[in-house]
């Protein structure tokens, strides 16, 4: 089978690359487990192939209509979407986050309508699609309300994808991530960027600036349970989704100030102290609209789990990216 | 000051444009009243000018670039937005709805946004935008989840218009309209279409099809309240409307069991026994998604009116259209 990644050699991409060449099956259109003989990673930037002859990388962008339907036409049946312009970024520029959030995700769905054989596509969506006035615990059917333009696009491109399922042009499912913690490497222009870089930069000997308040409530999943539940969410059958193709996954509800007492105890007083608090008002106003927990027992009943406590999470992070 | 109504020539917009010509007024950008010196009505079909100078038709697609641009740059400081597809049409020709009830929205709030003078858009979203499983009265806060491609379309517009209006371009409201019964004329393509059929057919001598179970609860509201409603959710100031530009209009929650009793009081037995009952699995599928009852109290606060029976509706009907 023919597997395709778009945003291939961002973060998510290209671990979810490596793990599913570990694995080197997925359910196929009938269900059954393939072996997946070629993976494609499109992105703008080119992607790691990890000497992996499987891997064909594909440096172009999506946006490009004759790109997406060659992509699709050479026989991917399934797709992870997550190519994706950050909230931060698509707040900044407006047009950008309306072509790459919304356009390239209605023309991947338009490619594989065309296609015709129904490709199973799993979409990443994000917090951000909530927002404005929201119980403590956001549930299933509370309503989407989002207060950025990277969370109005995936809305969007949630319910496109939602459409196109319920019509049957493609079989598609909707992840809901929470804010992913800890993200390796440089600080990005996701407004939750900080979520990261203040377990990050200190466990690397770094300063890091917090422009929130230690009280602002976080929902957060960590890479390795991010990736488990991309290849759950693919796995899962269609059917068992019923009427709405979305899935809010399991997260962990923590305080700044409980990410801060989670550092201290792996990596010691040192640590905290290379933080310091500086409010940012744009980045508040953006990250207090999300929720700070949802009911994640749809996605748990769906065999879909989340991270024990945020110390695990840490520990995780310096086991794979600093060891 | 310069007002446009897209789909001019149809029903509700041919209401809205005889209505805003009596009342010669709308609140302007600064929010005092202005006299409307220019009514542009835009259709595909050629709209009725009811011989006023003040009208100017328009006869065009709303889909093609230019003209909208040309619409907006003439000046148009207030736009009701009412051109779609219906819900049957939408489902059977997916593409065309895409069109006209997704593009051409967005392409309405792209021209808005260029021209740069924050108009103020009105635009009329519907019931199909919920669907699954619903509580028996749906909230402010219940999710959307579309069950057919219309519903989507809609829901995508809301969401567009919502974070149009978030970032300054234009000044939107979004007024979600219980179904609208009773609509004169012939029946059309909407999956409703029924709800005013079974009324207007009867009390014109004619025979009417009832596709869906007497037990079957509509939320409907009439062509008056609609139109009053349209021209009052155009007055609302934005600040009014906080973190959400979409409001739920006030409606009635009645059984078809319920009309049929109500024509029976305004046209007797005779016009009852016109009615033949004979189910029709695609509609009923479409109708039964949606909600059979709003929560409209946010509407109620905000000044807007339902009507106070389905009785009272059929002797409006009476007296608007058949007399
Ligand atoms: N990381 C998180 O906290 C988080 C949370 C919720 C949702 N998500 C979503 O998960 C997905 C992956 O996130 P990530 O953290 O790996 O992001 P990332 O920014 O690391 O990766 C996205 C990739 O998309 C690529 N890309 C952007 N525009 C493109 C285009 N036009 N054509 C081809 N490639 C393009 C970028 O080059 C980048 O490599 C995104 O959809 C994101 O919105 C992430
Ligand atoms: N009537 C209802 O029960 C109801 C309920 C909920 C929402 N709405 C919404 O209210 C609005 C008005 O409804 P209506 O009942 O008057 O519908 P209608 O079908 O009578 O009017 C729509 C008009 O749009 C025009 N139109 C379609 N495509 C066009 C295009 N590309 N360019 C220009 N004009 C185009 C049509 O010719 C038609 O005259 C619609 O947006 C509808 O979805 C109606």
């Amino acid at each position: 089978m023919n597997v395709l990644i778009t945003g291939g050699a961002g973060f998510l991409g290209q671990k979810l690359a490596r793990a599913l060449l570990a694995r080197g099956t997925l359910s196929g259109v009938d269900g059954s487990q393939q072996a997946i003989d070629q993976l494609v990673l499109v992105d703008v930037v080119q992607a790691n192939d990890f000497g992996d002859p499987r891997v064909r990388v594909v440096t172009g962008d999506i946006t490009d209509p004759a790109l997406m339907h060659s992509l699709i036409d050479a026989g991917a049946t399934s797709v992870f979407h997550l190519a994706a312009v950050v909230s931060g970024q698509a707040e900044a520029d407006f047009d950008l986050g309306m072509r790459i959030n919304l356009d390239a995700s209605r023309l991947l769905l338009e490619a594989c309508r065309a296609a015709g054989h129904k490709p199973r596509v799993v979409f990443t969506s994000s917090v951000a699609v909530y927002g404005g006035k929201l119980p403590d615990v956001v549930r299933d059917d509370t309503a989407l309300n989002p207060q950025s333009s990277y969370g109005a696009q995936k809305a969007i491109a949630e319910l496109l994808l939602n459409d196109f399922s319920r019509k049957g042009f493609v079989d598609g499912r909707v992840l809901r991530l929470p804010t992913i913690s800890v993200r390796p490497g440089k600080p990005n222009k996701a407004a939750s960027s900080f979520a990261s870089g203040i377990i990050r930069e200190p466990l690397n000997g770094e300063d890091a600036v917090c422009p929130v308040s230690p009280a602002l409530r976080l929902w957060l999943l960590s890479p390795r349970r991010a990736i488990a539940a991309l290849i759950a969410g693919h796995e899962l059958s269609g059917d068992a989704l019923g009427t709405s193709r979305t899935i809010n996954l399991p997260g962990l509800s923590v305080s700044v100030a409980d990410m801060v007492a989670a550092l201290e105890k792996v990596g010691g007083p040192e640590a905290v102290a290379r933080i310091r608090f500086a409010p940012d008002p744009a980045v508040e106003r953006i990250v207090q609209s999300w929720p700070g927990a949802w009911d994640d027992s749809r996605a748990r009943a769906l065999g879909l789990e989340g991270d024990a406590d945020f110390e695990s999470v840490i520990r995780a992070h310096v086991e794979d990216e600093l060891s």
